[in-house]
């Protein structure tokens, strides 16, 4: 199974970019997270991508939709006020799982980032456990 | 009379995207309604666009201003959000008609979808007619 | 097709009224204009009213879901907190269309005209082109 | 090792209640698919239990904060008002896991469903995926 | 006994407005259904009136004001803003009985009708049972 | 000088209605009390007139816009909803002086009476001095 | 017809608690009233029952749900915050009545007595009118 | 009689602050306005006094409390905060008449001038009228 | 005089549960600090009492007020949603003095704890003072 | 030990302002109550002084800073918005204990009264026990 | 050149208080910083205040009307609460330029210090630069 | 020193767009501005970019992260929702100094314009100089 995994604004930064909050893993030790969910007979392909760029991020979802592709999405601040992050995704309702990862548990952050505009459209949240959310969230597509 | 007519993000999914709201009509059928509110004498010539970037749906409105063409907008998701957009349309205002555009009616949708940010600086608004709102825009320009 | 046209409160006083707002021209040009968006084969018959009264215009909503006639309605101010008037248009949906119409744009005003009670009931929304919104109002009817 | 699996209000419900929300399974379900995030070399033993009894609820955290064992909560209706359940759960920071579970996505659902007074306090939160959540929350705590 | 039955706007729409919402009975059968709370001894004799105008209604409570006889009210769309019916009903308190019935449950329904500026001054509040209110409305002022 | 004094709903009931808070003077007593602020030079013509009706309270002041005659407006529960009677009071502004009276101190009573939606367009606002308030505004307007 | 007549906290100490406002009649008071609404043919049988527990109040509901009676809830001060029993109550939709009572108006008291968290998941609210607010429930069952 | 009045911060500088809105009349101007109010028979006597100091304009109404001297009370900019002065002003209830004074109209201009913390232990308001509110306040106090 | 000393939910933690907060003493030293308060010519027996389970705390209340003891309430997280306690505790108001206690400084800590139901009916607040703050309580409640 | 014991504005007036709310003991009355919290041991000395004066209060809160010592603050009005107030105070913060303290309850009174803005720099609060709350106060400093 | 270099409450502590917020620095340091903007040409002359008087600092500002000199303000708290200094402040506008200056960036702290009611009418605001401010402050002034 | 001049979207338009509000400068003008806060020992080589794209604006936050580059920004429109934005600039806290620049006092204008995201994370904050802001940013810079 080929599964989106694709990573918001300043996601690049990972292990570099406050390090206390966020880890010192980075982005290339996602793929092999998220493979380790899948199993010999249902192994995952992962593709892992991050842009700072609403509109590539928007594009990917729209790639998701015509592809009907299970997506991992990390909207990083985008979170916070992209609804056109929120349309593209709500295309995937029905379509494919979409499952929504925080590395961190935005609930213990500051208050504007106790609103998602994205939650109410993904299949599923999973937050604050750092990098294995996105395994976490690879194991709950395979588990549909 | 040229009249530039953009469409925000994810609208290049129009025919496709959750089509109970949208319909099944597309962008491309978009010119030809727009064209034909005009009239032998006062012909429309519709230069429709569409993206999910904010700097480029920018950069059109800049072209727009200093070209002094008449624009119609669906800013779609950006409506809610985008100051960005909302200033460059301010430049607009005195200099050619804006006239923001929505397929459905927003009012009748989810909460979030109530406010505009950009619809106090268009010239007017119209809403909840299809596709069909954008040759009421052009008929509205035209009777300008 | 015959079409009630409808104004609520004040809006007797068209072309006194604010003139710098509102316009010179007065109710009696709406019929006219109206009727210009009828073609030979489908002429319109605008039946214009206006009154003060919020009783009388929701009667007369009535009298147009009792003969499933379209309605253009400029709620004036009512359009702010007339649940009364919310209540009647609601019952002509999927009987005939009710198009919302409002010679200004009301998002470039005070702010307690950004909020309509009965836009959520409405087919759709016209804002912002003076008389001229009458007329593009009549023809999105037609087009339907 | 052993897991505390606490489910709040309504949840001795499942299977019963809403079966198009909450699905068929039932409570008893919920031990073999926490066992099942467990391996040979890391057996987990999953203490499941239910209660309408706040106080009850509240004493099975101090219960685990004694033995230092960590906890699957679930706290349904409990999210949204017991501060004596959030005040519970902070002791359980720095001493062991707490993963906040929610079978269905609460920001899906009614507004009152988006504020979680004992998120904060929590080390994650996984909404969303059925049954399959408490499997996921039993593997999050493994990984750490 | 004597009993105003008042009610408010588009109820004489009862048994043709949003049937799903407010049945099928109408206006006509109010009556008989509140004499059927009287008996024999204490008969009731309901005079059961509707106006879509604020000003109609007002007048009608000062009337049962002076007369002090008691009021059943369905203020229906003007429970929510009618300050003016307010003030009138206010002037019965300590004079007369008035209770607030309304057929279908407001707090069901959309979040405008949750408010109501009516019952801080009303006797009591019935909501929900249809019709049938208005008998339970009329057995509550008896058993006074 | 002639002075429209017109007074919104309820005011019908002055003498008999709350007199702990409106006092036991009658709608009657305010004519000699507006003439009062007269002089043999300037005296004043009070036309004292009550209404229940927005409709009928909006058309008065039409008629006042018409005739440029100034206005002592006593809006009752009209002034915390009634924006019909705001837009026909702006027209006054730069015509004719309009003071707005409430008999009793709005802001020493319920929450909902301190707000006004009249005030902004009125030259000034006289509250809490009983029916004296009438003799107030007319001094004022003479004054001017 | 059996009728669970079920009280939260605080309600037994109904006669002796705040008479001005509750009165001076006790919980047994209830059980003859709501059988007064029945008839010779359609006997009531009232099971009345008072709790300051909500998990024993949630676990009445869930043998009403089970048993499909019937149900009179005065959820006390539970009406403001519990949605523990929201929840509960909310399984009885489509499975059997469910009448909130309140001895007093809400509406005229404290401002946080002005929300119920369970109306919307109710039948009908029925509130004011004392203790004879049980019978006037147990008569809107049965009319049912 | 004597009457005190009382002015607030920046009042000192009437005549020169924004004479468009404050008009070109000085204090001076103020005792004359006051004294005409009265009559051959009832002089009034008005101390005028200005201060920007807080505590100072506190000890003055303290002064009118202990000499039950009425009080025409203009706070200017602390109208909409200085709960000091509201404090005592309260002391002047049911001992002496306190008439607060705006001599524009708060609800014509910014927002945050629509709050009075000092109204509502006013005995009355008169704003709007110039330096003829002072006048107005006067004959008022004796009117009663 | 014998005195109730009654604790909230988690309080039965004391000393273990985040001593940098509530320090290391438990509540086993609250005792012999409120009979500190007493002297031998009125010695106080205090009956210290702790439960997580809100239904036992508003019992002890109840028992509070029919033996008319005064009450020492320590509320902890039922402080700030449990309208139930409130309610029970209104019962005191006139019969025994309430006096609410707080270890920590509530307004120094996270906003939520900034809000107490039960305040408002409780005789006075004590706060910030650590266990100390019992003996406080104990002094005012002899005091009076 | 010295204490300094502040007073804000119109406490001044203890005993005469408002009787029934604050009693009829006055400022003089202070001191002994202090005193009496003192022992032969570590008896305390009480500087009792009160301001109007905003400034003047803040000079006094500088020195209590620069003397180390402890300090009794009643901020009366200021309670609610001197942020100046608040500010010196937090300069006691880790140098010696600042006790607020309210004669009567603030959340039993108006709701402006709810807020406080110098809590969150207290060591802690004592409110609703009368002039008793000074002697409380005195106790805690020394108990520390 | 002359300018007025203001400041509020508890800025005569600098140097003292907090100084991990606010340095080590004293007032006496602003002087020859402000100066050191200026040069041989163009010499600056500081005038440096400071009081915690809201009425002084108000008096200075009229003095800077009336002198036409240009102002340096740090509020402090003052920035908060203060309308009697806003007021002051508005009439500089097109007199001479107010620079608003805060020594920590506001925006970094409390939430109640995101707030300025002075900023609407200065020139510009500087903020979080140290003492630093006052300099770039002078130096706006002079390069206008 | 090298310092990285960053301006948002629609700031390429300066000196067209709207100059009463933004001045006739243009973008070119800055650099040669931002120079003269150099000196020759330490001269300043500014960096001017501008764009529409907010990934562009975080791709040269993150340049600067790397090498540790000062940034004077002006977020223009992103200032209001761009919290990918504030949080690239979160990380050059500790790293280089960050100095947002408003060229209009963004207080004075609309209520939208009153909030920033950025702030908080930003070393400092200079608005209203004109270009001049980004000047004196520069002077601040090398002052530290």
């Amino acid at each position: 199974m080929r599964i989106l995994v694709l990573n918001g604004p300043n996601l690049g930064r990972l292990g570099t970019r406050e390090p206390d909050v966020y880890g010192t893993a980075t982005l290339a030790d996602i793929a092999p997270l998220v493979a380790s969910a899948g199993t010999a007979d249902a192994p995952i392909e992962a593709d892992v991508r991050q842009t700072d760029d609403e509109a590539e991020l928007v594009g990917w979802i729209h790639e998701a939709v015509d592809a009907r592709t299970p997506v991992i999405l990390n909207p990083a601040a985008f979170t916070h006020y992209s609804y056109a992050l929120r349309d593209a995704c709500a295309q995937l309702q029905g379509v494919a799982p979409l499952v929504e990862v925080h590395i961190s548990n935005p609930h213990a952050r500051e208050a504007f980032r106790h609103t998602s505009v994205v939650s109410a459209v993904a299949t599923g949240v999973i937050a604050g456990f750092g990098l294995d959310g996105y395994r976490l969230a690879a194991s709950a597509i395979i588990a549909r």
